[in-house]
This record gives structure tokens, sequence and C-alpha cells, in this order.
């Protein structure tokens, strides 16, 4: 069972998103049936795919991006017009400054995300540390726990509700970003309105002490904004009429901008711009394509410099000057206890203990995702079904009990450590700021309150840097509740980041890996440096849950600014990704498979290469002529789903030359129809998409039969595309009561088609076959014999693992 | 006039390479000209092919690399016994290993080759140094001098000796390694002999003081390592027989290999082992692939840590420590002037004067480029063309002028200093050491000599983090006279990297801009630190020779470890490539070009849209049948120079039904012959390459007509792979007695051929074909019309922004 409410959502919202609209037809059932390219809801009453009952593929609702140009007349003249004003530099610089605002603006919604939870967090700390103070003399403590209860709850309830009026908001948003780089559109990911909920929300989950990052929402809004600012432009730049509103109206512009904000979000979450730059190549390009990687940094760059240019401002009021770069900031790791040569950060032999660390850094991750799993399908069954209020419910009541651990834990579980000199003396007043004295007498303080009762960012520096000794046991109690109600946490209807509770969770389980050797078993060579075991301890559990690879390494190096890091924290996360990977996939994928998106891996599934294309192929390709009927192509969209259309000429068997346009004009045809007569076949030559057809309807693109194919009107690329990314469906143009079509109304398709897709033998293995899709960002590709006979088709959900695995076992089994 | 000596060597290489020997055949003049795959020599006394005279399109002697699996009956049966035997997981731990194993050797040649330039350049100035101090009072400098002649001319001898014996040693490599990532084989860049002479040679060319770098050389050894370690393991395993030999036998494992060897290569020179994976994939890889990149950041951080290892427990006799990383380190940048918070690297106002010495930076080296142009193509005419004791004199001249400006240039244009007390009062005893104080009073140092009387890597710190001043007159000069002498030097006969010297050049130009604000105009706002200018006129000026992007900017970053210096980096590597690219291309592409090397560069060149696969392809192709006589595969190897073949039916216009084959065995075709029906055309069915053809005959895999196609005997994958990397050509096998070949032997080529190779249509634009045959890595892309038959073939020369270029000349003028 999937979560089927979510799923009427989408539906609904589909029609904006110019999908089809399952509602306003009645089909025959057995005519879907043979469409076999889309799912409708239960609900609805159609026919269900033959997918369905299987329970275990990916749905067929979601919609492709195509990153591949359309080489058609009018493109080719539109390049053509480009080059011979001399404007394909006003387009490359358009695109730099583009590029430079996404950076900015991405910068600048991290500012104030960071700047707003600060004086939230602020606000709830103060209110609640003047009671605690107050009521430990008094004994009134309860008051002081309701005080916390109610702040953490009332923001608890503002972020959860504004997941409620856009759900999509809910999470971390790197599924769903992964996803749209991975070439699906997700329905509503890319709107204003989701950038409002999800960057306000955040604001709210934080501040009210949940257990979740700002960081993934960050990313999240940043790819937002790259998404936005290009169409703002065409918005803006169509009011003033410089003629440049026809650039950036295709997916692949878009995602370029996207890959660009997303890679400025990691920027500016973590310093880290390339960090930012590889989390963007690793996530979702699959066509290393150097311009767009340097357009990609310098966007990484404009975030972290703009939003480094006002910290510095605000917090260091020292305008004018670069030195806080990013929100987290791990601080500087260096060996203060001047003992001689033998400090170092970490020496060869603490690799073996890193290694043994990250093994079970991988196993924690994995068990982590695993409960999240059942959490979520417990989750979409039975709260997700239910009405509104029982998810805030589920929020608030995440928030009482995180609440509840917070105060109890402090009060109840904290050990007393004196305050080491270092602090006490220490001039800079921030680091006493952060040390927690409650329920602890003079000189002492309370670890677990230290770890409690502050931001996330500042129990993982403490963790790193503090000099003071943290209990075994508070250690160990605070991985094992943090661990589950992070666990909790992530998924409900809030939006909510995973890094820095991963963070946190692995520091401290790093932080107990010192203590234990040290105290425990003695294993005091050159005097263990206790911040580089918890920072070790973080990236195993990190990368043991989310299983990035490459760019998580870059992240984290750019993070504690320390290069000689770059060895352990590498080795550490091969380590626990590996051992995770033994046990699950990485808990953004795991909810990507259980939103059931169709994604594609980097690489086709094991032993396909025994399948060939034939084998994956869909088979029931509905085509057109090059020249139709306009009220076969209104019937054909109107009782039909699928994105792209084959144009095809029948070649008669018997005389070698295709017969003439025009003479064909009856209706278009399925593959397995039985009006191609027996001894014909069907030669692709070229592919039509559906948008195009009802542009080209909408526009009223078409001749009178008697009149002759050169009466028809062209149409240039500006007109084709005038009404990206929202284009009509068929049902919007159907209502135009001057639409009457008569019979003898023809539609010459060829300008417009996409004369030369790229397309694959039925005898292409499918590894070979998936390279070529995947490389090429592809939506649809035709399968085409040796002598130029259309077969079928290739989409997406032909290449899906759970599809091929699915092929490989009817293989298998026949 | 190209170089005609080097192309002789080239060809004569040719024959282990695989190529075709021109010498061996005397062909009739018409039949080269049909051929149009291959241009002899002038000296063959054969014909030219109808570019040559052009004197502008890439030469056509270069092989191409396939990066494309060929799905074969064999490979598909062997990828499948791999499965079986549960060994996919032995193939990629071994894959691990090696990947390992070249990190470490590159490490251990990187870590070698500075070893000695220490030991080597430490003699060299202790013995010149003595004689100097000596001589100030007797006056005997002349004897200075020549010592220092001796030295740096002895040395520079043995460099240039050992690029006499192994001419691809010369250069930095760089070009070459850029070559082979994109595709194209050179000959012998990959060997051991290379590799020894690149290593040695380049200890010598830096120890005899030419303005020369070594990590130019160390990238280079790095992608040699790369190369062979996959095949030693193959040549070892062999021999132990655990069945894994067959592994690593592809162009395309090759090259990932030589990319991660690339990548440690960079990351052992400067310490960025981000910066090495950035390297490879910017110069290479066209299709991101993650689990390459990580397996390549895995070998950059194996190269950079077993470096660092050695270097640590060496030079700081701290084994098992690992605090100093690469061989380049360019010291900590920290304002030490404690004035406060007025002390910055650097602020927002000083960006805008960074960005104009991006500018003349960019310029500067557009003018270096052009220079060495100038000088090179003066050297392939009259300096290689001559026996090799012109080309080692020419060294020696180089060596010579560079000792008298070391030598003249500290005498008479060095000004003495003050030796600021920082210095004095330092107990670090090397800071002292680095600073020079020849022909000046006590207390005094001479600027001049502190910059050329140590290794340039010292010199940059110097100007880097020197407190004392450095006069505007010894800035000018010391810039003037190294850029020409950097200059000439680069492209000589020695082993000669390019970063060092722009580095300490641009270093020397940055620190002068710095001391003239300050010094002259008085821009003294918060106090110019002027580190941070001779930084950032290091990176404009190597920017603008080599215009590099995200990479350099990335291992600058690294190697400053200052991630502060960020944006003002990126922002001046971007205006310096902009502003050289107004003139000219970056150093390493014009030497690529000046070799003729067929480069592809990233994207199709402008305009192209209008052209189509048609215009570009190569219409004269020669095809064979599936099944053809032995007789006539001997005889096309043995006339023809293409390496691969299309494998084509005949389709005879009446009758649908291909032939049958057997029917056809009498002889190859050429699509523009007549030998085939008016009223056939030919279907594709496959492709198959030279060496496979070979191999199938020297492995006698034919039957006999009478008895039928059935008793050919099956070739394994290990079988055809066997001679891998250097399959033998058709000379090699017909010289066998026992070959005797007779009319009725007949090769069924069918299971050999790849079945299913991409294909595009006749009407495809170019961008599309450029962008299909560059991600995929082709080596050979038939074109195929609508209904399946053969057009024409595109290969890499077809695709290079020259010949394009000519065709759409061609193509506006008719």
């Amino acid at each position: 069972m999937r979560c089927t409410k979510k799923k009427e959502t989408i539906l609904q919202k589909d029609k904006h998103e110019n999908a089809y609209n399952l509602r306003r037809v009645q089909l025959p059932v057995d005519f879907w049936a043979i469409l076999n390219e889309y799912r409708p809801t239960e609900e609805s009453g159609h026919v269900i795919s033959r997918f369905h009952n299987s329970g275990e593929l990916p749905r067929k609702d979601y919609e492709s991006l195509n990153y591949d140009n359309c080489y058609n007349e009018p493109f080719v003249e539109y390049c053509d017009s480009l080059r011979d004003k001399q404007s394909a530099r006003k387009v490359e610089f358009i695109k730099w400054v583009v590029t430079l605002l996404v950076g900015v603006f991405t910068g600048l919604v991290a500012l104030f995300i960071d700047y707003v939870v600060k004086l939230l967090t602020k606000w709830k700390y103060n209110s609640v540390e003047g009671s605690i103070y107050k009521c430990m003399d008094d004994g009134c403590l309860v008051v002081s726990f309701l005080w916390l209860l109610l702040f953490n709850v009332g923001f608890c309830i503002i972020a959860s509700s504004l997941v409620i009026i856009e759900p999509v908001a809910a999470g971390s948003g790197i599924p769903e970003i992964k996803c749209y780089l991975n070439g699906v559109k997700i329905p509503n990911v890319g709107r204003l309105r989701t950038l409002v909920s999800k960057a306000i929300g955040v604001l709210f989950s934080v501040a009210g002490g949940l257990f979740v990052g700002k960081e993934g929402p960050m990313i999240h809004s940043g790819a937002i904004i790259g998404a936005g600012v290009p169409q703002f432009q065409s918005i803006a730049f169509k009011r003033v009429n410089i003629n440049t509103y026809s650039y950036f109206r295709t997916d692949r512009d878009k995602r370029d901008f996207v890959s660009g904000g997303a890679a400025a979000g990691v920027a500016a979450a973590f310093g880290a711009p390339i960090g930012g730059v590889l989390f963007s190549l690793e996530e979702g390009c699959s066509f290393w394509n150097q311009k767009l990687t340097w357009r990609t940094f310098f966007c990484s760059m404009a975030a972290t410099y703009s939003l480094n240019f006002f910290l510095s401002g605000i917090d260091g009021n020292d305008w004018g000057f670069f030195y806080l770069p990013g929100l987290i900031n791990f601080g500087v790791f260096k060996c203060s206890n001047d003992t001689g040569i033998g400090c170092r950060l970490w020496n060869i032999l603490d690799l073996a203990v890193f290694i043994v660390m990250g093994f079970i850094g991988g196993v924690m991750g994995a068990l982590f995702n695993h409960l999240n799993k059942l959490i979520t399908k417990y989750r979409m069954k039975h709260v997700q079904k239910k009405n509104k209020v029982v998810r805030i419910l589920e929020a608030v009541l995440i928030s009482a009990c995180t609440a509840l651990f917070a105060f109890g834990g402090s009060m109840l579980l904290g050990e007393c450590k004196a305050i080491p000199t270092v602090i006490i003396n220490s001039t800079n007043e921030t680091t006493q700021d952060f040390v927690r004295t409650y329920f602890c007498e003079d000189g002492y303080y309370n670890d677990m309150a230290t770890l409690l009762f502050n931001s996330q960012e500042e129990a993982i520096k403490q963790l790193f840097h503090q000099e003071g000794k943290f209990s075994i046991r508070s250690l160990a109690l605070f991985v094992i509740f943090f661990y589950l109600l992070a666990c909790w946490t992530y998924g409900s209807s809030v939006p909510s980041g995973l890094f820095v509770p991963c963070l946190l969770c692995g520091a401290a389980y790093g932080r107990l890996v010192a203590t234990v050797l040290v105290d425990v078993l003695g294993y005091e060579n050159h005097s263990i440096y206790s911040g580089t075991f918890a920072l070790i301890g973080a990236a195993s559990f990190l990368g043991g849950v989310v299983r990035m690879t490459i760019s998580l390494t870059v992240i984290l190096i750019e993070s504690t600014n320390e290069i000689s890091y770059g060895l352990p924290l590498m080795l550490v996360l091969m380590v626990a990704k590996w051992s995770g990977d033994l046990f699950n996939e990485g808990l953004y994928d795991i909810h990507i498979h259980l939103k059931g998106v169709p994604l594609l891996e980097w690489e086709a599934p094991e032993k396909t290469e025994k399948l060939v294309a034939s084998d994956a192929m869909n088979k029931k390709v509905v085509v057109f002529y090059p020249a139709t009927r306009v009220s076969s192509i209104v019937k054909i969209l109107k009782t039909n789903a699928h994105n792209a259309f084959p144009v095809v000429t029948v070649r008669n068997k018997q005389s070698q030359d295709s017969e003439e346009f025009g003479d064909e004009l009856e209706l278009y045809a399925s593959l397995e129809e039985e009006t191609v007569p027996k001894n014909a076949h069907w030669n692709l030559t070229g592919m039509i998409m559906r948008y195009q057809l009802v542009t080209l309807l909408k526009k009223r693109i078409w001749y009178r039969e008697e009149d002759g194919r050169s009466t028809q009107r062209k149409l240039s690329y500006e007109e084709m595309t005038e009404e990206y990314p929202r284009y009509p469906d068929i049902y919007d143009i159907n209502q135009d009561p001057h639409l009457i079509i008569s019979d003898n109304m023809v539609v010459d398709l060829t300008p417009y088609i996409n004369p030369c897709p790229y397309t694959v033998y039925p005898n292409t293995p499918v590894p070979q076959v998936f390279n070529l899709f995947r490389s090429m960002g592809l939506r649809h590709l035709p399968v085409v014999s040796h002598d130029g006979q259309l077969m079928g088709m290739i989409t997406r959900h032909n290449l899906t693992h759970e599809y091929l695995e699915h092929i490989l076992q009817e293989h298998a089994s026949s």
C-alpha cells in the first residue's frame, strides 16, 4: 500500500503540471490496458496497470525531464538567429548574471534562516534558563519544563502547519532534489510556495528543539531559487522587451540552474563551495560539462561569500571582510596541550581505530535507516491517510518527547564535571556562554545539559573542542535517546534536515569511543586527541545514514578547514558506506523508493548483459503519420497519456518507396493494431512531444486538405515555447468555442518533429541502452530494427532497477 | 611545415602500436586517395591526403582509444561467467588494490624526485656559495660563476640526453596526458622507458637551475604508473595463474587507471587530492561516473598520504604522523602585524585590484603563449630537424643564459635591504637559511639573490611571506628576465613543468603590484598584506598561461590551505582566463595543436547546427560481409589502414529479405565502388575492429566452405584479448609459413562483431553527433539512414573543430 492521500494530491496537481488528468475522461477498461503508461489511483475507479499488483515497481505518474535538445526546424532557425545577431555572447552573459543572482539569493535565504533561528533559540533558552535558575531555588522546575514545552510545541505547530499547506516542504528536500537532478519532475518541488513553506517551516522546526537540521532544507531552497530566478528573468525581461525572454525555456537549462542552486545551498550551509559542486555532480549530472561545472562553482562561491560577507558584517561587525564562511563551523582543530612534538591531531595507529569506528558507524546508520523505513511505512499507512490534524499531532508528540528528554535528561541523567581552567580563564566570552551549569555546584558544569541546552551546532562544537570531560554514561545515554528521537522525527510532517542530527549523534559516539579508550582501556599513546575521534564518529554515522561518497568527504574536509583530516575522513566514509551497504541503501534512496519515484541509478543492474532492448521496451506504442487530421490528434490526445509519439511512414514491403504524405491522414495507429496492413512496416521518421502537439493545435497550425501543405503557417521557436514550463493540455484548449474541427483540417507535423532522435537496435544489450539513456538525459528512446522499422519505445520506467530485475526474473523463469 | 623528424619517429613506432606501417606496402596512388584515413610522410613517397595542403587540419596518424564496450558474443559470455563465479566482487577488489598501488607508487616517485632534487640543489648551492664567500674577498668571482655554470650545464646535459633517448619525455607531459584522456593514443606516452627518462630527466633539469617545474612531469609519471600497474598485475597474475589476468584488457579500463594516476600526480605534486580528481575530470572524462570518481579520489588520497608519510618521517623525523602534505607548500598565510582587527588577509576593496591584476595576468599569459608558440614553431623547423647534438646544444645555451642571469642579476642588479628583526630573532633556523646576503653588508640581504639563489619553491615562499622588502627595480627586472627565459625554456629538449615557473614569475609580479601600491601610490587602507597580492599575481599569470578553470582554483585553494582565498582566487582565474582567451588559447592546447593531435573539445563549434552528420561523415567506407573469405580479409587488411569496418548485408530493393550469409563471400566492397548492384542497398549489421580480424586470422578461426559454418571454432574473450595492448598487425602473422590460404577458407564474423553500435541518422545535426561521440567516448560512429542503410562513418577526425570549421567554410562558399 502506498500513500494514497498523497497520490491523490499529486494527481490533482498533475493537471497544472501538464499531465493527463484522469478524472475528466471515462475510458474503456481495455484501452487503458493497452496504453500502459499511466497508473490511475484506485479511487478513480479506472483500470489498474498490469504492474500495479506487484507493488514493487515505481509509479508511472511521475513525469520525466528531457535533457536532450530537440533539433526541429524552429529550434535550428532559432539557433541560427542567435548566431546572426551575435547574441550568443549575450546569452552567455545573462546566464552568468542569473547564476550570480541564484548564488546571492541562496546565500541571503541561508542568512535569513540562520539569523532568525538564532534569534528564536536565544529567546527560548533565555526564557527557560531564567526560569530554571529561579526555580532551582524555589523548587518550581515543573514550571520551567512547561515553559520549554510551550516553546517547543508552539514552534513545532507552526512548522507542521506550513507543511500541511505545502506537503512537499516536509523532510529534508534532498530526495526531491536528487530526483529532479536525476530527471524526474516531482510536482510542486520547485514552486515559490514550497520555498516559503520550507524556509519558514525549518526556522520553527529547528528553533522548536526538534532533532532536525536546517541544511537539507537550505539545499532545497537553493534549488528552488535556481529553478525560479531564470523564470523570473524571463518574465521581467519580457516586459522590458529586450528580446531575451526566449532563453531558458527548456528543461535542460532549468535543470542546469537547479543544479547550480543546489550546489549553492550546500555551499551556504557548510561553507563548502567545492563540496557543493561535487554534491550536484554526484546527485545529478550524468554528463560532465566543463562550462556548466565552472558556472556551478561560481554559483557556490557567490552563495558562500555573500553569506560570509553579511555574517562577518552582522556578527563580527566587520563589514567588507570575509572570515565567517558557512553556517556550520566546526571550529579550529588544534592540539592545545603543548607537550612538544607528541601532540598531533592523529597518527597512523589511530587509523586502525578509525576504520573500526567507521564499520560500527555504518552499521548504526544501516539500523537507523531500517528503523526509519519501518516508521515511515507505518506513517504512510496510518498517519498520513488520516486528516491533517493527526499529522500535526504526531509532530507535537515528537516535540513533547524531545522536550522531555532535553529537560529530564539534563536534570536526571547529567553528571557534574569540573570546568577546565582554560574555559574559566578564557577571555572569549562565547566559550563560557555555552557551558551549562544547571543542577551543579559552582565550578562544575552539567555535561548532559551542555549538549541538550545548546543549538545542535554548538553541541557538536562542544564535543569537538571542549577540553573538559563528558562522562561515559552521559554520552551513552545521549547517543541512545538522540538516535531514537532523530529516527522518529525524520519523515514526519516538518521540514527536517538530516545532516546536523547525524553529525551530533555521531560526534557523541566518537567522543564516547575516545573516552572509553583513554579512561577504560588506558590506550594513551601520544595522548589521544578526543576532538578527532568525535569528528570521525560524526563522519562515520552520517556516512552510514546517507551513503554519499566524494561530496560528503569534501564537504567535511571543507567544513573542518583542516586538510590533514582528508585521509581519515575518506577512509571512514568509505568503510561506513561499505558496511552500511551490506544491509540496506541510503536513507534518501529509501525515501525515494517508498515514494515510488522511477530513479535511474548510475549503472544498469548486474546480469542485465543478458537482456536486450527488445526485452525491456514497451511494445505498445501509439504513432502518428507526418500529416494527420486535427480530429485524430485531438482524439488521441484525449484518450491517451503518452508524452511523446513516434512519427512514422508506412513502407510497403512490396514496393521500396515510402508512400506520399497526405495519403494516410486517417488516424494514428498502435503497433499492435490490425489497421496496419500485414505487408507494410513502419519506418521511424521522428518524434513529437505531447506539448508540441497541443501547442500546434492551440496556435491553429493546420491547413485545409484542399489547399495543400504549403498553406500551413510556420511557428517560431519563441511561439512554440511561450508557455514553458506550464504548457496547456488538450482540455485547456478544447473549451475554446472557436475551435470547430472539421474533417478536412490537417496538420503537417514535419517541421516540428525531432527528426533525429537517438535510437537503439532491438538487440542492443540493456547496459548499453542504459548508458545512452542516462548519459544523454533522454526521456524517450525509440527501438528501431536494423532495417529502420520501429519496434518499441524505452522510457525511464523501462530502465529502473526494479523493472529490469522484474524482467530478469521473468526471463529466468521462462 | 610540421616537425617531420618527429613524425618519422612516430611512424616507425607505429608498427608496435599496431598501426599500419606504410613502408611495407607499395600502394597505387588512387587507392590512398580513396582510403583517406592515413597521411603518409612526404619522405615515404606516397600520396598525400587531400587535407594535407591546407596545413590546418589535425594529422590522421594518431590512433583513438575506445571507451565503449563491444558487446559481442565472447564479451557477453565473459560477463556472464564473471557473474556465475561470483567473481564480480573479486574484480572490484582487485581494481581497488591496483588503484591503491598506483597511488602509492606515484607518491613514492614524487618523493624520489623531490628528495634527489633537494640533494643535488644543496650540493650545487653549497659549492657555489662557498666559492662566492671566498671570492668576495679574493676577487675571484669569475671562478664562482664558472662553478655555477659547470653545475648547471652539466645537469642540463644529462637531462637533455635523456630526452634525446626518449623524445616523448620532453616538456611537461600534461598535453600528452590531456590527449590520452581525451581519447588519443600518443605513441610511447605510457611506457616504462618514458617514465624513467622523465623522472630522472626532471631531477637534473630542475637541479640544473633551469626555470622549469617538476609538477608537470610528476603528473605524467603518475599517469604512466596508472597505465603500467594494471598491465603488470596482468603479467604477474598470469604467472601465478589465479585466473584474473583477463581483466583490465580494454582501453576503457586503462584510461580509467591513467586518469587515476594523473590525479595522483597532481595530488602528490600540490598536496591537492581534490584538485587532482577535478584535474582528471576537467581534462579527460566525459561521462561522470560516480564509482570511477570515487576510485580516482582514493588514488589521489593514497598518493598524497604516502608522500606525506615519508616526508614527515624523513624531513620531520616524525614517523607515523602526517603533517607535510604535498611538495609545493605555500606556507601559512597569516597576518602577523598585530594591529588589531584591521589586519585581514584581504578585504572587499582589494577585490577590485585583484580583478585588474587578473586581467593583466591574463594578458601577460597570452603574450607568453604567443612568444612560446613562435619559438616552438621556429624550434620545430630549425632545431628539431637538425641532429641530436643541436638539440642538446640549445638546452645548454638556455642553461648558460639562466646561470648568467642568476649570477649577474644577483651581483649587479640586486639591492641590499635590512634584514627584518623578525628573521634575525627567528629561532627557526630555516627561515634565516633562505635569505641571501651576498654582496651586502652585515645585517642586510640581497633581494635579487634571495630570489635567484634558492629553489623556485623557496623563492615563491619568500615572495608570499617574507616580511622584508623587495625593491621595485629588483622585482621588475626579475619578472622581465624570468619571463623571457621561462618562455624560451618551455618546449626545449628537457623535461620541463610549467606550474612553478609561472607561479614564481606571477608572484613577483603580484609582489611588485603590492609594493607599488604601498610605496608609490600610498594605497594603505587596512595595511595591504603583500603575501595575498603575491598569491593573486601568481594565480593570475598561471591562469593566463594554462587557462584551466575549476581544477586550478581548487589546486591553489588546497595548496594555500586557506579556504578564505577561495573567492579572490576564483575571480582572478576567471578574469585571467577570459582576458587570455581574447587573444589565444592555453599553452597546452597550443602545443597539442602544433603537434596536430585530433583533440575533441567540449562542445561542437558554433554555427554547426546547420551541418548534419552526412556533411561531416566520411563517405568512403570499406565494409565486410558477415562471412568473408580469408584471402579477402588478408587483402583488405594489407591494403588498407582503417581500424574498424562496418559489417553489412545486401538487401535487394526488389525483395525485402536480406540474402543469406554464404552467398556473398567474394570480397569486401567500398560504398562508392560499382560492385554493388544498383538495385541493392547495404544494411548495417555491426562493426568489427581491425585487431579483432587479425586475431581471428592468427588464431585460425575459419571454416572450409564445404564444411559449413558450424565447424568454425569459437574464440573466448580471454583468447581474443590475450595480446592487449599490443595486438599483432597483419604483417606479423603473414610471415607464418604455415599460413597457407586457400580460396575456400571462410570466416564467419558474426560472433565477433559488435552487433549494436551507436548510430546516427544522416540528418542528425552535428552538435548532437558530437555530443554522442564525446560523451560515449566512441571511436567509430556509423551513419545510417532512416531505413537502415549504411551511409558513411564518423570518426574523431570528422569532429575536430578544425575539420568542422573547414566543412562549414565549404558549406558557406557553395
